[in-house]
């Protein structure tokens, strides 16, 4: 059997991470899509912050909407309105929010026009408070992207947005999303686009440039001195030597050259369907896929419900729970607070080991 | 690792195979590229026989390789040059070997002009064997299409060549692979091309075609009265209604339809990312993809070491283990006799069920 990882090695880009303390600052976490199940699972994550000794967090929104949720969801539970400074000491008697002067008054499951201004001041004021060291990191709870785009929002989504807000002399930085969890880190070179669209976005260019960015916040954020990057092929079987595809040869091997050249350890292209198994994983931090689903397959398959998304390539630290705004079930109580506690934990974590 | 049938599964395809017993007629075993790990996992087996009550197979092959690879392995076996009758009483005591008239002289890890002639007609006499009655299924050891390709063979693969042996007045069967483990049951749709390649050859027809095999099949040979199947959409998301690709209403929903107008019970198309967690598993018995890595990435990620590669669509039940010939490690005793150990479980149960 072709077992390109049968050595023993080290665990993932987990590892590192599991021992470090929680950040001192507070995690700024925004308020998301208003009527979806941002609020459920704040309250849900809040409400467990002994029990899983979570790390302070405030929530940049409107103190009316999280109370009627809160209620809704038959919650008792005390908000205390802080500002960022006062949001640590907060924490532990009540789930500190800080406004952003936008009220929100959609009903759950049903966004409305209060919906974009609010979630959209609350990125902005996230953003404003880790540039200025209010807060350690930067958490998001899942926005509805058709619902802001009905409100002007221009951007591509939720990570290009964040990357708009953290240009300098109006240099936006390339955006990077890791999906991660404690089996198993990811990156996909391209992402929400169509598959066809996918083998015309990729490059050998894209791929230095995404990988780069993994190295080196593999080594600042992870706290992996010597980041183990395994890249994937394209094709089945990684093309098998051009009969099956020859994007390898022509894309990614050339890519991989410039990598290490750059002394950055990396593995491929290999083949993707053998790549993932537990004795693969532990031969690498993080897995860089082709496309989306190439990425996204094996996390959700062994990590479904607490992968973290991390937006790695912005000048600050950015998780987010890897799903979406679910107007089904917001305000019935069964969102599942597992992925944002998950996320909070992450970004804090991250936050105490930078570099 | 999950043992195959060791333990009462809820899962997938697996279940009513669990409880089957074993099939009385022998199984046809294929000696596959005699300098690859074929033999040395065929003699692995066999010494486990007892220990995991596995089913009488015997191997169409050379009784002097098999006697020279023993004694290379140090493994003390005994042999029976028997015909296939003889085989199922033989078993216990010995390995069956029922010549195939063509010695193959071939060292470990170095396929020489031996090789193709053994290989086809090993191939060729176990598909005679199971069409006469005289084999319950056929199991085949992997084969080395380069080696075959230089000594004139024309086709596509091992599997293609399977379905022109089983031809019926010129009517080549529509062979269809499905990679089964107790934890999952999984068929790419488009399979052995690129990427770019398997965007152009999937239409609706083929997706039609190919479920309806799986759908008959997983009823006459599985014992699964109405199998549910899960069919993946191609692009991220499913395409999110159209905003991320168009082949999920153009190509998979018409197929769908058709589908469900034959009384099939399938669903999709659905983000492939979320299908292949523990409890999404527990919903169908057979997953249908798009392309190669889509399927295969979920089970070589849950069942590395064990999964069956399966030809569905032939008059005859054909299964393989799921992996290469790996000259490196052949005559070396490092080849893990896990994938063909649960193939041949595979065939015997699905003989022993057939309808």
């Amino acid at each position: 059997m072709a077992k390109p990882f049968s050595e023993p090695s080290t665990e993932s880009a987990a590892k590192p991470l599991a021992t470090k303390p929680l950040a001192a600052k507070p995690l700024a976490l925004t308020l998301g899509e208003p009527a979806g199940i941002g609020p459920d699972i704040t309250i849900a994550a809040w409400l467990r912050r002994g029990e899983l000794n979570l790390p302070a967090f405030y929530l940049l929104g409107d103190e009316a909407l999280i109370a009627r949720r809160a209620k809704a969801l038959g919650a008792d539970i005390r908000i205390a309105a802080v500002s960022p400074s006062e949001a640590g000491s907060a924490f532990t008697d009540a789930l500190p929010v800080v406004a952003t002067g936008e009220r929100a008054t959609a009903e759950p499951g049903r966004p409305d026009s209060s919906s974009a201004p609010a979630a959209l001041a609350s990125i902005r004021q996230a953003v404003l408070d880790v540039r200025a060291g209010r807060a350690g990191a930067v958490v998001t709870n899942p926005i509805a992207k058709s619902v802001l785009y009905r409100a002007g929002f221009r951007h591509p989504g939720h990570t290009e947005f964040l990357a708009e807000l953290a240009a300098e002399n109006g240099r936006v930085p390339q955006p990077v999303m890791m999906l991660w969890s404690p089996q198993l880190a990811v990156v996909p070179v391209t992402i929400h686009v169509s598959l066809r669209d996918a083998l015309g976005e990729l490059t050998t260019e894209l791929i230095v440039s995404t990988v780069r960015i993994v190295a080196a916040e593999l080594k600042s954020r992870f706290g992996i001195a010597r980041p183990r990057i395994a890249v994937s092929g394209l094709n089945p079987h990684a093309g098998e030597d051009g009969s099956l595809g020859h994007e390898e040869q022509t894309v990614i091997v050339p890519a991989l050259k410039a990598l290490r050249n750059d002394g950055i350890e990396v593995r491929g292209p290999l083949p993707a369907d053998t790549m993932f198994h537990e004795a693969a994983r532990r031969t690498y931090d993080c897995a860089v896929c082709m496309y989306h689903d190439q990425a996204l397959i094996p996390i959700k398959t062994v990590a479904f419900d607490d992968a973290v998304n991390v937006t790695l390539g912005l000048p600050f630290i950015r998780t987010s729970p890897d799903h979406g705004t679910a107007f089904d079930i917001a305000g019935t109580g069964k969102a599942n607070p597992a992925s944002l506690i998950a996320a909070l934990k992450l970004a804090s974590r991250m936050a105490a080991s930078q570099s």
